[in-house]
């Protein structure tokens, strides 16, 4: 057995279906989870995901030999200073954080220090869904989990972080803290800045009940993140914000350069463009595995 | 019976799924089929779309009294100019362009004339399929099919264009060139500008082959109508370049503002963004019908 007590700080879609696998895969003893709602982390009990609750970080982390934390970045930096003098000093710390400078230093902040057994992580799975409801054992199935050890991480707090997301079966790859928040800022936090950023513009504009009304199923799928949720995104955004904002200039240049060459009629240049773009996109699609996340 | 003999140019998914729907309700005697491809047009005789077929667009529509254009934006010049002194004076001419203000001018340069029958038209539907065989009969159901008269087209050819493409099931609106360009430019050719930019983007940057791999199932959604067909992109590009050069300028305006709020680490404002971008979506999501385009 991998883990003897696993404390989950917020017993939501991540957290929960954390929890599931681990129980099913026999691979944790007990599970103690923690967040604020009483309902939730009731039913978390009454489904079996978790053992126990209590409304208490600094209680939760108390004799865990691995702690979760799936709150939001925003609650990262409070959430390591409740652990602080109560957690074991041999104990892993591992998180769901979709941008990982901002844990590494809510951590520092928090905690006063990074411990060998912290080992930021980030599983690129989820549904639009929240809550522990909408947690489910298969949820890593196949899904990728990316690590990004600090320069204080143990070889052996390291192996052990990726054994239980193996178990839970994900596939594991490692990266450094600052490649993984250019990386996702490209792939995952530009998109939806796009998709928010479009539908923002067309609802301002005047005629937009009539503008609405056209959009076609291509606008459809296209903007389909940008029902996702408000407080999480301003979370990700001010914790990925050089990141993103660097991805968002050289976008923005790009987009120049394309308005310009549609304004000059340019059709040879748009043919090459819109080539390259169906091209890599196709191959793209050849090679992924299945995917299912949207963050 | 609405139309006596049908001339179908170019006979693929739109034209083809047009020519099924009108049979299908009785509407029209004869189908004569136009196109270049061979095997194709034998093809639309075999599954009974057309009844008999011509490469040749003066001969197609000689005795024809309704003649619907489904031929790339870029081709429609040249049809038009095969259709003078071919085409019937008091026959109804009809078509399927993406843009029309560049069809209006097609047919003025093509036929010298915009004749009392020309109706431009776009039914907005359309799958990622092209040709005859991808063609089926409710392509047009509960779609909506926009008309935009010139100064010139005559009220009963407007009268009978509306009511084929309700014949087949199709809601039909009408609206003038340039609004249409306009609201196209804003729901379908600018989503399709931003997503074919995001895929060049990436893949022009250095680790491209590693970002697409962390590419979630947002990512896909979002990049899908990156693999439409690149000349018909490049044909919407250049017919439009006014309205869509224009609205993407108002597009790249408001993602710089969005890339400096992310750079202050503005939550609030970010936070007020995302909701609205929201609100409008899940509302458009409410009170949209049932889509099927990317066009």
């Amino acid at each position: 057995m991998l883990i003897h007590r696993l404390a989950v700080i917020g017993v939501g879609l991540i957290g929960g279906s954390l929890a599931r696998a681990l129980r099913h895969a026999g691979e944790v003893g007990e599970i103690i989870g923690c967040g604020r709602g009483r309902e939730n982390l009731d039913r978390a009990v009454e489904l079996g995901v978790i053992d126990r609750f209590t409304h208490d970080i600094g209680e939760a982390v108390r004799g865990a030999d691995m702690v979760f934390l799936a709150v939001p970045l925003g609650a990262m930096e409070s959430a390591f200073r409740k652990m602080r003098g109560n957690i074991d000093v041999d104990a892993l710390i591992t998180d769901g954080g979709s941008a990982k400078a901002s844990v590494v230093e809510a951590c520092q902040t928090g905690l006063g220090s990074l411990p060998p057994g912290f080992v930021p992580g980030h599983p690129i799975a989820g549904t639009e869904k929240s809550g522990v409801e909408a947690s489910f054992l298969e949820l890593y199935h196949g899904r990728r989990v990316i690590l990004t050890p600090t320069a204080a991480t143990s070889p052996s707090a390291l192996e052990r972080v990726t054994s239980m997301w193996r178990s839970c079966g994900a596939e594991v790859t490692r990266m450094s803290v600052a490649h993984h928040d250019e990386v996702l800022a490209a792939t995952s936090h530009l998109p939806h800045m796009l998709a928010f950023g479009l539908v923002d513009t067309l609802a301002r504009m005047d005629e937009n009940d009539e503008i609405f009304r056209y959009a076609a199923g291509g606008f459809r799928d296209f903007t389909r993140i940008a029902s996702s949720n408000p407080v999480m995104w301003r979370d990700i955004c001010v914790a990925n914000k050089a990141a993103l904002a660097a991805m968002m200039q050289r976008y923005i240049e790009d987009m120049e350069m394309l308005a310009e060459t549609i304004r000059r009629g340019d059709g040879k240049q748009l043919l090459e463009i819109f080539s390259r773009a169906k091209a890599a996109r196709d191959r793209y699609i050849d090679t992924a595995s299945d995917p299912g996340s949207t963050e």
